[in-house]
């Protein structure tokens, strides 16, 4: 499972955390778990529909500190237990390209791998071009992925 | 596999074809038969490349009768030897969402069932919208589709 990724128009996070991969896998593809920890505080995750195969739905709802929501209605494209997930933000249920406005689009790869009693933890998003990665990067994308990262083996640790 | 389409964001062209499911298949999957048949005369389709597996690339180049060409880069998103193939023209090469300017994107989905001594073939193409569903079939998706198919037959009679 090694991806060229692309310097320019690539966003990886790579961390090796303290949970086990099933634990990881459980709380990206539960929506209750989702919630939980998807978007970093005080921002919320206050709705999530998860319909795990290739070409199902992945619809998250985000609230900022000032109560305005943001829906994504993503799309599965990989499904590979406690190994692999990939999502996209270009197309939505049933691989219908997107329509909504938005102000970039990506696909993300999360993949899992053993380590130890935990898990090398890879996200890869990919953007377009250059200009999207960029506007990824400067809204945030590592520091936002990493404390969402955090939320996430706080949460495992306590299942 | 049955699909829930909805009449006015999808085009579908359904066709029982007397050539057996794995030459269907082999028409649509390799270079060679697909510059052969995919685009109707005098239209060309000058190049191709199919890196046939979820996240590889689809990329054919078409060529009209005045000699401009037009390249695709598409990708595939799920691959069932002589049952399904899927990819879309909203993501290229490993997921990357697409940037070319297109006057309308979409993804296809072409099924395969025995059916006697041929095939029933499915083809259904799925929009973002009702606009862009109207502009592709504007641009003659039925005629053109159909006429794609009659050339796939054709050949598939001679391998």
């Amino acid at each position: 499972m090694t991806y060229e990724t692309d310097p320019k128009r690539d966003l990886v996070l790579e961390r090796i955390v303290d949970v086990r991969p099933n634990l990881v896998w459980a709380a990206w593809t539960r929506p209750d778990y989702i919630k939980q920890w998807f978007t970093p505080v005080p921002w919320q995750t206050v709705d999530c529909e998860v319909d795990l195969r290739p070409g199902g739905i992945f619809r998250t709802v985000m609230r900022s500190p000032e109560g305005q929501e943001f829906p994504n209605n993503g799309c599965y494209l990989e499904v590979i237990e406690n190994r692999k997930l990939v999502w996209t933000a270009a197309l939505t249920e049933g691989y219908r390209p997107q329509t909504a406005a938005a102000p970039f689009l990506f696909t993300a790869m999360i993949l899992l791998e053993p380590h130890g009693n935990g898990t090398k933890y890879t996200a890869i998003v990919v953007h377009g071009d250059e200009d999207a990665a960029k506007k990824h990067a400067d809204m945030g994308f590592h520091d936002g992925w990493g404390k969402a990262l955090d939320q996430l083996v706080a949460l495992a640790k306590t299942m």
